[in-house]
């Protein structure tokens, strides 16, 4: 039984973020492992290649669930506990969530990865909140009756898998 | 020079959101496209592929928007309009403004989803605006003095390229 938080999958997540910012260039200073709670087997790793893959989506966390679900075979990581640099923006929060992780350790704040990188995360976290009136990116309901129609079919359908 | 909203680009991601929930059976009924705003070019396309791919990630659009910046060779999508068939989870939307999309469009809403598929987008957004102490997945800061180590040589490199 390994007890959480342990310091040496916070140094390895730390490591992995130093690899992305100074190493090798690939992003932000942000890194990720994903740990299996009861034994401490690390499931999946991952660190920001978003200048290095043309993809805004690869955050550290991102891609070290998207490398323990490959792992495991599976798209949940219930059990699973998630370890990583700094705090996750909303992207990466709400990854976690569709990901079922038990539970997240971060290090740096969003506090500090704007002092020493200009990184606004908490700012995406106010445009979430915003009404859509006053969001930046603008955002609005189109053909919704056409687009409810496959999921009236969706619905009646006898097999269908929840996630 | 295009108009947005366009019906075409809507039916388009409503025609992926059944590929994947109904023909393909790939995950839920959710597919999207990206738009040069005002050339009218279809630049990406996904649709949900989580149970295909074991990938909790692999929503509508975060794969177009990971198509469209594999096409074009950039992570920033400025000028480009996203149409999606159903509302954008948290995730998606966080996507969005990494990827600095202009607009979004959306076809079915929250409720809908909710009612035709039991998707709980809606809680996600509740979970991410909950305090620390009132999340379901506990989040704790850990071991900041070391993450931040990485973070204070970064900010002194001279050429890094920020996003």
């Amino acid at each position: 039984m390994v007890q959480h938080p342990d310091p040496k999958y916070m140094r390895r997540a730390i490591e992995l973020s130093a690899k992305a910012g100074i190493e090798e260039r690939t992003g932000g200073v942000f890194g990720a492992v994903l740990v299996r709670k009861e034994t401490g087997e690390i499931v999946g790793e991952g660190y920001n290649r978003v200048l290095a893959d043309h993809d805004p989506t690869a955050h550290g966390e991102v891609l070290a669930i998207r490398n323990a679900c490959r792992n495991l075979g599976t798209h949940v990581l219930e059990g699973c506990v998630l370890y990583t640099s700094a705090e996750p923006c909303p992207m990466c929060y709400a990854s976690s969530l569709w990901a079922h992780v038990e539970a997240i350790y971060y290090g740096a704040t969003y506090d500090d990865v704007k002092k020493y990188g200009q990184f606004e995360d908490a700012d995406f976290l106010a445009e979430i909140n915003a009404s859509d009136e006053d969001k930046n990116v603008k955002i609005k309901q189109y053909l919704r009756e056409e687009a409810v129609v496959p999921w009236k079919t969706y619905s009646e359908l006898t097999d269908r898998i929840h996630y």
